[in-house]
């Protein structure tokens, strides 16, 4: 099982992602990605998808048009993980 | 322009949805749709999406694995539609 990151981890690797920010009051990491229209923000959701099923990690996130709010954190290890952190990295990547 | 619901309209039209409530302090209406996993899930997201695009009309949604919350107003009306009404019907079919 994927163990929580120290603190010290979880700040280096945020450091190393685009956007990402801790949750407030809880262990968790978000970030919002602005697209064009809802076609591009739906297209980057179902990218995004693909990876999650396939990592068997999935995101929280919401859509409103062009805008995704996606909160990641690993339910079985009460925090964030490096799941979390591939995740984010791979929704960056799909986005840039 | 689509025209907000009259209070009878709307009562009458949730009263026609399977599982649709009011939001409160918003004119907006709600239901949660859950699913067996986030496959189902992300199915039922994506058949709903084309609708949405088709109608251009979009939903707000938040999901969660196997959960998928969704709200639905129409913004340049400042709140229930028939826009709305449809798009809940075929949510409602689409996860039938």
């Amino acid at each position: 099982m994927a163990a929580k990151l120290t603190p010290d981890k979880r700040s280096a690797a945020l450091a190393s992602l685009h956007g990402w920010v801790e949750v407030d009051g809880r262990d968790a990491i978000t970030r919002v990605f602005k697209f064009r229209n809802f076609s591009e923000a739906w297209g980057f959701m179902s990218r995004a998808a693909l990876v999650a099923e396939g990592m068997d990690h999935h995101p929280e996130w919401t859509n409103v048009y062009s805008k995704v709010e996606v909160t990641l954190s690993t339910h079985d290890a009460g925090g964030v993980t490096e799941l979390d952190i591939k995740l984010a990295r791979a929704m960056d990547e799909i986005a840039a």
